[in-house]
């Protein structure tokens, strides 16, 4: 017996799984095959993950025959290790150095296919990279690309509960990341440097890696994707911070702000900053009660922006108020005025509202949310109170 | 005074040099745009870097017309304070959420165009992903799209003096982590351990982040690519350590292969091994040597495997000896058989023969070398001769 809690994994099986539905969704989507790069498609199909270079690394995955995984030969070793290949569901592929990877991806579509119309499309994953994307179109002369996503996206998006395991396991760590930087010391230190502590906790509190970790304190916190700088935190003013990397492979992403009061709390948070927060609080509340299944993506932003523009800051709230998370941070759905799509059990997103007052002073809030049979499952635990903290 | 040496930067007005050089080397390669996304192409022509998700960001520069920098409004700030925006090279285009990033990107493509044949080639970045490449293709019909690569290539491979001071700070630190973590312990600990170690030590000698760090013990020593795992190191067994991140935006990655001999260096390497440290020494020496303007990237690749081929393990060296590397870990050129691109001043690269047998043990030796106008500058100072530690 230890006291460390073993980790879920997704188990080998299911990869296994996962490969056979995906042949079945292709027929669907009048596609003939999967042609996947390293990335979350490949990762989520097969469980392989390695670094993402320049070689082609490429699961081919048609409706009939036996699923290949082409791989640089000095990586064939890293690839036969990997679960769908240790389990017997795809054959590793290697090429050498001097070989053309991408007529090895020919050939061996063209040996696997099978009753599949001429024009049936070819799917690839979504951030496959261009140098790789117009190559094969040069290799496959008269075939359409599309995106991997069609295919897999409602798989991806509805969370078994492995993966809520993993994510709620994430959104703990993250939030334990958080409380542990927001206890301090914080004045007088760099943003970049108090990112550097976000980071080493994210991977303390059990993540793969950090992936983020901004700081954005004073008025940088009216800039969302503020990048950690020089600037040094003083009293009398708010931080955003926004966390997350992987856990298991899947996901944390968690904003909080916070205000530093400086000595004995002495600098209370301004007027302004409080209404504003307070916005942020009840819309973040509200599109999160809204959760359930059948409701749209849309609905959810409407529901916070509509909280939001009454109190008269609708023009601040410059971003969408969430998107999908789970082996990516940033994944289908998002949850963007007029997407119609309806919330299905078990899809997992973030919810963050925003207010950011140019040249002054932001607010986000973050969780990550799974839709219940009911209603939401909020998956982070800290307090979502505003934090005045001597700093 | 301080103790801490300035950081060389690349001075704002550079960038604005490059964007003028770039739109003429445009029309040497009958191109109409590089429309650019996140990436190095970006970094390198803008100083420009964001987190790369989703939402589109893409530099349009034509022959002539001002240049846009197309940024999801909720970034927006973060683009104007980038070197190139801050000092009037490109202005700064938002787009909304519920915003048609590629209709906008069409449409100041389309205002931009002067002079320009109606059938010249759009030039994107090689990592550009394909949601967007696949958008970009049906928002321009009847334009053909070919790799930013083809036009900045010359540039970006041939580095200027602040460059090779940042890749030589870059390689020097991570010398410096490679010796920290090679001084010990390391018997007992996992490879997953260790390579944290290396990441925690590649920020702490001065990185802005850890990119990678390979801890390959025992057998797995034998994959060039291995993913730090659970093993845990033991007595009398080699470990490669390939370890990388950015320093000031350039990239170290350098590799060290140790002997871990036990307590009072108890357990000697075995011949094998000696042999075949022995041969990947004398071929990254023999490389080295070769350096210089004129000899091909081929040449570099023959010279290193003539020495293992003559030993005998010509079929277990399974990669090519090298990369360019810049902005990018890996970028162009590559050191690969039949390359017959010639070397020239200021070009940067991995020399990095290895010889990796099957299920017993592997070595790689890798250093960054600047082509210098009479032969090598070597960037990294560690040691090549075999360390043998206790561990």
């Amino acid at each position: 017996m230890t006291g460390v809690l073993a980790r879920p994994v997704v188990p080998a099986a299911r990869y296994g799984e996962r490969i056979e539905r995906a042949r079945t969704l292709l027929a669907g989507k009048d596609a003939a095959a999967l042609l996947l790069g390293v990335g979350a498609d490949l990762q989520y199909l097969t469980g392989y993950t390695t670094v993402l270079t320049e070689r082609l690394t490429m699961l081919i995955l048609t409706q009939s025959g036996a699923p290949s995984l082409v791989a640089p030969r000095l990586e064939a070793m890293a690839a036969a290790e990997s679960p769908a290949a240790a389990g017997g569901f795809v054959e590793v592929a290697p090429w050498g150095e001097t070989e053309d990877a991408y007529e090895l991806v020919g050939r061996r579509f063209a040996a696997l296919l099978d009753r599949v119309a001429d024009d049936a499309r070819i799917l690839v994953n979504a951030d496959l990279w261009a140098m790789h994307v117009l190559r094969l179109q040069h290799q496959l002369p008269g075939r359409t690309l599309g995106l991997a996503t069609e295919a897999l996206r409602e798989e991806r998006m509805a969370k078994d509960a492995d993966e809520v395991a993993l994510l709620r396991l994430a959104a703990q760590a993250a939030d334990r990341a958080l409380l542990g930087v927001a206890a301090g010391p914080l004045i007088g230190r760099t943003e970049a440097e108090v990112s550097r502590e976000i980071r080493d906790r994210l991977v303390d509190e059990g993540h793969d890696q950090a992936q983020f970790a901004i700081v954005a304190s004073g008025p940088n916190s009216a800039s969302p994707h503020h990048h950690p700088s020089d600037r040094r935190i003083g009293a009398g003013e708010p931080i955003v911070l926004d966390i997350g990397g992987t856990y298991g492979g899947y996901c944390s992403d968690t904003t909080r702000t916070i205000w530093v009061a400086g000595p004995d709390r002495g600098i209370a948070p301004n007027p302004e900053f409080i209404e504003i927060y307070e916005l942020v609080q009840k819309a973040a509340a509200t599109a999160t009660a809204a959760v359930r299944p059948g409701v749209t993506c849309g609905d959810l932003d409407a529901a916070a922006r509509g909280v939001i523009t009454a109190g008269g800051f609708g023009s601040e709230f410059i971003h969408r108020v969430g998107h999908g998370i789970g082996l990516e941070t940033h994944e289908e759905p998002y949850l963007v005025a007029g997407n119609a799509e309806p919330l299905r059990e078990g899809v997992a997103f973030s919810i963050e509202p925003g207010i950011y007052v140019a040249d002054r002073h932001g607010v986000r809030i973050e969780d990550i949310v799974v839709c219940g049979p009911n209603g939401p499952d909020v998956l982070n635990e800290a307090l979502r109170e505003l934090l005045v903290i001597s700093g």
